[in-house]
């Protein structure tokens, strides 16, 4: 690691901080202080100095129970995509308006807001039916169609969530991480996320990924109705409706530049 | 930004070269020098140090004519999975010589390595055909369906393949980067890459993302063979083909821990 030998005119502690965050990046688990300091042949106070810096900024993070140190979520912060909601709105409202025409079910725009997903844009069903979700609801995660597109294609909401509990709003909520990874693997394969009541009784949503010109899955968008709209018999979501969700949100992703040039 | 005020018993350098990295993410473009420093309100010189720092470590990348700076890709080695070749292959092992076996074709498992595709496990065809790829063989990133399989999903090729030329193999090899990013916008959205002599001629292969458990796209699993074989007579890649792909990359993928808690 050539970071350790100091170059003249360079600035050593950050040069020292970098080493660090590599020797967590390789270790890939949690580390202890003394480790760290052996790592990089520093004294163990000068080591906390830099990590008790490098948490502050949110670089690193620190375990409360054990005091060991991993890699930070600001660190993905910096590499994470930006995008701006007006933007979002605006290319969206074309492909959400005919995809609520077509399906006759309330549409749904969400983004990755903190430890939830904020709706930023919402169109009403056709019908008159009771509005469940309008704009800047904010829904969870782990128990909303929108929250597991996210869950599956952003590192962030995935450390969110896993910073807190996985809290119960239905019977059919799923609290169990095992069996959420599962879903969540599924979610990738199979291109869009489903949920039966497992955020509100008497509410189904199906979401698939909207993505950037970088490809980041940056959004979902989805539709949301009563289960037996959204559903078989047997309770599985009908591909033709999910397939309509994965156009429309590829539709928006176009929008959005994902397939021109970055 | 919190990072500007310095905390006693902090390091201040690595406060300011932590500032520096978020301002040029939420810039988002190549940044100059007076601009960064104005932002943090640093002296030019106290910047231009911080920045070279960060610069030998591979956090912050300088565009050689402009000089502006903009977030390195040792940000992103930070965050990237890693992977053990052993463990893939022997997880690999049984998924692709069933792959092999039903497909009559050859089977493949690569990887990114700096600019290209290493191939790090290799089955032959069943018949007696000559082998075009071998185990160890460097595959352009562009120009193979591994390869566009790694350029879709990880940041890291993306990068690697910007830095350089989009060399021509043959005739049919994309080299005009609208018509990639349109190509892995389609990779992303179907779940799976193909090329039809791209790389050599008498050659096409389709290929399929392998996930670890965190969902990143640490391989990426393909067949290879004529044409004809692979392709309708529109040399369109045969849809039951992509789906045999496509389940050994999902199989590969559990076995690696995809859908286990993480």
């Amino acid at each position: 690691m050539s970071n350790l030998h100091h170059m003249p005119g360079r600035v050593q502690s950050v040069e020292r901080a970098a080493a660090i965050l590599q020797v967590l990046a390789v270790e890939a688990q949690p580390t202890p202080l003394h480790h760290l300091a052996a790592a990089l042949g520093l004294a163990k106070g000068t080591a906390h100095g830099l990590l008790q810096t490098l948490k502050d900024v949110g670089f690193v993070d620190q375990d409360e129970e054990s005091g060991l140190y991993a890699i930070g979520a600001g660190l993905l912060e910096l590499a994470a995509p930006k995008l701006d909601h007006n933007e979002l709105r605006s290319r969206a409202l074309n492909w959400t308006d005919a995809l609520a025409g077509r399906t006759h079910l309330a549409v749904l725009v969400g983004t990755l807001e903190g430890d939830h997903v904020v709706v930023v844009h919402h169109v009403l069903r056709s019908d008159e039916s009771p509005v469940t979700t309008t704009t800047g609801a904010a829904l969870p995660l782990h128990g909303s169609a929108l929250g597991k597109v996210l869950l599956a294609h952003d590192p962030r909401a995935m450390r969110s969530a896993r910073a807190g509990e996985l809290e119960s709003r239905t019977y059919r909520t799923v609290v169990d991480w095992p069996a959420l990874q599962r879903q969540l693997a599924d979610v990738r394969d199979v291109g869009w996320a489903a949920e039966v009541e497992e955020r509100e009784p008497g509410v189904a949503a199906l979401a698939a990924p909207v993505r950037d010109r970088s490809g980041y899955v940056v959004a979902a968008i989805g539709v949301e109705g009563a289960p037996d709209e959204l559903c078989d018999t047997r309770l599985r979501p009908r591909p033709a409706l999910a397939r309509q969700v994965t156009d429309a949100a590829r539709a928006v992703s176009r929008e959005l530049g994902h397939g021109r040039r970055t």
